[in-house]
């Protein structure tokens, strides 16, 4: 079972992580506190958030855990009606280092700038070795002819992991209620 | 009197507010200190920002108090005009689960989905029993068509109570920037 | 060496602080713990911003330094390019003052609202006397007719110091990704 897919199929279960959550407000993970891993997620989701905007995306592989990894784009819509089909679909940080050389090499089309607001970020469920987090995203736009416009909106269902002292996603998901397809190669999210 | 009245009547009260506010940084509210109960009260917007994201409204009237219940939805245009018609208004949990009612009734319309940003949550008061907190809050809506745009702006007034060890609404006051009237009926924001 | 340029020009440098960001996840700074400065330059970052959206443009000088003070919104494009040119640019406060002088003597024009998102806050670095802080932002405008729209995207550089017992901006660089020029004279971002 994964912890994360519970979360957005029905609304049934939704209801059920509203009224549970308070029971997690208070926990304690690998001896730092609910409050301090707030913190630390959130910092990490900022760091994950400038390396795409500052266009850094080499790096942004390396925001993922070697062992464990699972990035998707998936719209809300397909979700709701149970059809797996992702827009971009990874599992292996190999996989994301070459969706990065396809985004370089391909980009003849005029550039855009990007820029993130991640708000709203729960930490719904805690393990041993893993946090669930929820967050909600929208990303900005903007084109060579400085008119900014939105993007993409939509959640982050990410499963973090601490690796060699560092927060990483084991998987990250991310939920986009935007379904527009007026970009021919989809830029990570 | 009301505390949270005082905050938007006029711009000499919120020039007091922009120069008291560092007053009150440092304070203790039922035994938590003032970065503890940032991360409760930001918790507590986040649960319930998912709530209304994903479509759990049925669960939207549990985030206020039984006892005290003020909500509000009021343009930024009619404060400033001392005007006091609101877009919706209800003074009891009550009123709160028929609004719910009558929206999931009313819905032969194609349906939305909304993503909110919640951000910049200032404490701004303390009392014994209750906080005044303000932030800002943009709402977004993806129709069927897979387009997002902006649904409202504005900012959050509320009071937060604790009730049996959660946190509460006794007063949530939506004042919104934006005024459009393209919806037949105003869901909760 | 301004530590904040570094910051903006170009990719490399932007590599680096990816990598880098996690030595700086811990310190302490005038006694507070990292924790504790996230959240009050968090609030005073909120601050800054209610006092805008709430038209309090008097008190906005206030929130920066008197014995050092830059200010300065410039474009992405003019960053990228090498170009100093900046659409404000003031080293004092009392250039601040003049600023807000002007608009409100110049307001002739049709009145628009102002809602600030500002998320994604990383502290960068830290030395004895300050903070460079990065952060993304998004201003929304609502004009007279109740549309909101984005008015700005984009992200602040500032540097921080304590004075007298409270933050101020000793630095605070406007990037912006936005670069329309539908209006006439610049307000404060």
């Amino acid at each position: 079972m994964n912890p994360v897919a519970v979360v957005v199929t029905g609304k049934s279960s939704t209801d059920a992580v509203a009224q549970d959550m308070s029971l997690l407000d208070d926990f304690t993970w690998q001896g730092a506190s609910a409050m301090e891993m707030q913190w630390r997620v959130e910092r990490f989701l900022s760091r994950y958030a400038a390396c795409i905007d500052d266009d850094a995306l080499e790096s942004w592989p390396a925001f993922f855990a070697t062992d464990v990894c699972h990035y998707e784009i998936i719209t809300r819509e397909n979700v709701e009606r149970g059809m797996p089909l992702a827009l971009m679909f990874c599992t292996s940080q190999g996989m994301l280092f070459d969706r990065i050389v396809s985004l370089r090499e391909a980009n003849i089309y005029p550039q855009r700038w990007y820029r993130h607001v991640i708000s709203n970020v729960l930490i719904q469920s805690v393990d041993e070795d893993s946090l669930t987090v929820q967050s909600n995203y929208v990303v900005f736009q903007t084109r060579r002819n400085g008119q900014t416009d939105i993007f993409s909106a939509g959640k982050y269902l990410d499963r973090i992991v601490m690796r060699d002292g560092e927060l990483k996603f084991a998987e990250k998901r991310v939920i986009a209620d935007t379904h527009r397809v007026d970009t021919l190669l989809v830029a990570p999210i």
